[in-house]
């Protein structure tokens, strides 16, 4: 797969979450990952997808930037959204909020094996309180 | 600049930090720069990874991840270092951390015009209190 392509399929995995066409996440994402240096199944993976969309019905994978080389991805993803129940320890209560996520993949045979994700935590906190 | 010229650039500019040559910053860095969406100087820039190094005097930028391509760099930095004085509103005792940054930056001309950070800081917090 050459850059170009990796590009044109990372793009094709943000439109399948956006789209929330989560049974195709196995043409992007390996049936095991290791996910923040955590081995999980693309099952947990996928559920913890199901979790935020529940939680944040209008959640839109924006991308802000993309580098793709060699395997490689890192992208920046913007947010902007209204969290509706629960999500990750915080109470919202219908604020509109905005945050970046900043995550790399690692993929092998077109299918993502790693990711190490970092999320603008002090923003949505500032945010949701 | 080729994708692989700006690799090696942006590999110097760490190396650059890591030597704290920082008065050749004028090599990788515009005058005036755009840091997480807000203006600043290269003086300024400056005097921040001065005071970084000031506070953590064994600060080592480890390259992990560094996709580069098109005029942008993405990069996982991962950090293991022992903060000596307060930092970033965190008072270390001698603990010795480790956590990483997610960072991308925009090039124009071979220098960094535009920077966009997130360090873990649920990390640091977790190891510093």
């Amino acid at each position: 797969m050459t850059d170009a392509e990796l590009e044109t399929h990372y793009r094709q995995y943000i439109r399948c979450l956006n789209e929330r066409r989560l049974d195709d996440l196995g043409h992007y994402v390996h049936d095991k990952l290791r996910y923040n240096g955590v081995s999980e199944t693309r099952m947990a993976y996928r559920d913890r997808l199901i979790q935020d969309v529940a939680a944040i019905p209008d959640l839109y994978f924006d991308v802000h930037l993309l580098v793709a080389h060699d395997q490689t991805v890192g992208c920046r993803i913007f947010f902007r959204c209204t969290p509706q129940h629960e999500w990750q320890g915080w109470h919202p209560d219908g604020q509109t909020i905005s945050f970046a996520e900043h995550v790399f993949y690692r993929f092998r045979d077109g299918k993502i094996e790693e990711v190490w994700s970092l999320l603008d935590r002090d923003a949505i906190a500032e945010q949701l309180s």
